[in-house]
């Protein structure tokens, strides 16, 4: 979870960036934090040392899990696939991930990495989580003795809706780079990639957004960019649920999990023909509040059962609500999904859509019938296409001094 | 400047979007409100009231200038260029600009649009402001009567550094979308646009960004993604400079401006190849805090005749600043740029740069020396590439009820 430097004033971390920042901050940041406070809470009197930046929190690097996984999703994140070159063998695997790993653990707290061309840049953390995922190829050039990739690892079965593009879909090595702020996202991206330049070549890159931190009070749930609320029914982080269906148990993935990316088109241009009871109807939910059909909260129970005047359920059958849910809750998966918009070519008026990332211990048991389910029958494949599709081992966390993929690459 | 309704508790705006975003939000951000108080200032009880969320933040879209000029620079701004259709004569433009400007003016405060098909993603304002500009060829289709175009409005001269592509330059229409939430950007892009769709086709989308609200003390400079402190030499909102130098004072363009747009390529990967020395001459400020070499606080007074021991200049003749820097006063302009990082493709790393954004009264006259001057000699052209370019003439703002361009459609 995010952890914000100014519940630990004693840590000294902000002096130093606030003094390479310049001088401006602490006498700027004073005076604003000053103001802001006299104008909403008249009669206190404004505090004597400035407020903490928001783009000084930190979230740790090292842990059992990788960070970025349980973290509170920040505003931006982009995913970026490597293909690795066809010399890099396991000692060369060894090597990028100690680098990698090494780098992420400073930025992630503020801290230039090794090589950084543009230091001052790394000095707004602002919760910078970087998220390491392995792709089958990786996998399987990292083995050795009895050690086995997860049935899983491999391509998604093909789904009727699919209408999949290389550009967006596979890869080796996984990046996901998510922080609060867009330069911070920019400069931990590019440090990365030039760890990785002996290694391997950029195969896709996709960047995405949610709400900016502080537009929305913590723990609303996004909108995509139909308007609808989603992810209403998701695990919770710190629940136990959360913990048996998430982490992997044995082997070397053990406090690992799955990646599964789907970069879904959303056909916004169409969506706007149909009315709002039509939009309602093919998600089940209303759209003023993501409450089900049948409720008036958000995180009402939808009633299945409930019916109309002339006997047809509420919650229509072919509705996403509906489609998505299972009877087994072991079929549940952890979603922590991005906005993007890209530019609108030819006639059209927006190219954007959904990067749906959920995590999982198993893909097959648990995304895999789900999605089956949705592939059969789910209202929202009318509007909606996945253009892109990868699936990606995800190692559990390393220790200072360690290195992710250390399980399967030491 | 943008105007937050905090400090207007009296306006109510906040309370139906509250609303309308279901209960949780005044729940929960009371509860993080309080709490975040409680850890950061022991012994002040928190308030009974939640404090205001930073998204509900709105700039006046009326006015005698149009907004987002003047406005302290939001962290996100997408540049959309329109083409006009053949048929789109004067009238058309006349019905297109109401369109735009009312809809512009109800999501700058936080109101869906008028056939707003996602009425939810418009109540977060994020100090969002549309700036409309007119290319060469919509004014030449405007104008009636004795009304002429300012002599400044057409392609900039081709300076010897360009290796302009048509798919980042030119355009008829300018949308400028700026706001410190990504989702409100992308909303209020995707609103407009419907408005524009009888009109007109997308030519080129830009997306910028800088820090997110709240990353650093307002008011630090910007860094470009080189990690140099871009923009201290600046004019400055309020000043009377300012007003002199940006805002045309006679004919329809009376209160407006003009805009230039210069899509600069940074070649990252070869610049890291620069020690920080290097760097440092190039532009003639520290890395640092953007001191000029001959100083030490970022808006010093440089020295351009202070020498090294061994009889060279401190600030070198090719240096950026010197070149920039013109004993004309009457040559500044005002600067409001942003980083944009697209997808790196092939070999390289990245595939980032510089949005340029100037605005003054006069291009030729101001923007057009200045960058005479880099094209000659600026070391910086080294790494460095314009690869679009594009002008347009900003008409001033208009009153409630009016529409931008009123005073050359009406």
């Amino acid at each position: 979870m995010a952890r914000d430097r100014r519940r630990e004033p004693g840590r000294g971390g902000p002096t130093r960036r606030q003094l390479l920042l310049g001088g401006a901050v602490a006498g700027a940041g004073a005076a604003v934090a000053a103001g802001a406070d006299a104008l909403t809470r008249p009669g206190v009197a404004p505090p004597s040392a400035p407020e903490p930046l928001a783009g000084a929190g930190t979230v740790p690097f090292h842990g059992t899990h990788q960070a970025g996984i349980a973290t509170a999703p920040q505003a931006h994140a982009t995913l970026v696939a490597l293909d690795l070159h066809e010399v890099t063998d396991r000692d060369a695997l060894r090597r990028m991930m100690r680098l990698l790993s090494d780098d992420a653990a400073r930025l992630t707290q503020g801290v230039a990495a090794l090589a950084d061309s543009e230091p001052e840049l790394a000095l707004v953390p602002a919760n910078l989580t970087v998220t390491f995922g392995f792709g089958p190829e990786l996998v399987r050039r990292a083995l050795t003795g009895s050690a086995a990739a997860p049935s899983w690892l491999r391509a998604l079965p093909a789904f009727t809706v699919d209408r999949l593009e290389a550009a967006w879909s596979a890869g080796d090595l996984l990046l996901q780079i998510a922080a609060d702020d867009p330069v911070t996202v920019a400069h931990a991206q590019r440090m990365l990639l030039k760890d990785t330049r002996s290694f391997a070549t950029v195969r896709w890159t996709q960047p995405g957004f949610r709400r900016a931190r502080g537009s929305e009070a913590s723990g609303t749930t996004m909108r995509n960019l139909f308007g609808q609320v989603d992810g209403t029914v998701n695990l919770e982080p710190g629940t136990a649920d959360f913990e048996d269906l998430v982490w992997v148990r044995d082997g070397w993935l053990a406090g690992g999990t799955s990646l599964v990316l789907r970069r879904i088109r959303m056909d916004l241009d169409t969506w706007d023909r149909l009315d709002r009871g039509g939009r309602e109807q093919s998600v089940g939910r209303t759209l003023s509040n993501g409450a089900p059909l049948t409720g008036t909260h958000e995180h009402d129970e939808p009633d299945f059962e409930a019916t109309t005047a002339i006997g047809f359920p509420v919650i229509a059958e072919f509705s996403h609500l509906r489609r998505a849910r299972s009877e087994d809750t072991g079929q549940r998966i952890y979603r922590r999904a991005y906005n993007y918009d890209d530019a609108p070519t030819g006639g059209e008026v927006s190219n954007s859509g959904l990067l749906f990332i959920s995590y999982q211990a198993d893909v097959d048991a648990q995304f895999v019938p789900l999605q089956q389910r949705l592939d059969e029958l789910d209202l929202l494949n009318e509007w909606t296409t996945p253009v892109g599709s990868a699936v990606f081992a995800i190692p559990p966390g390393c220790a200072e001094g360690g290195y992710v993929g250390e399980t399967v690459l030491a």
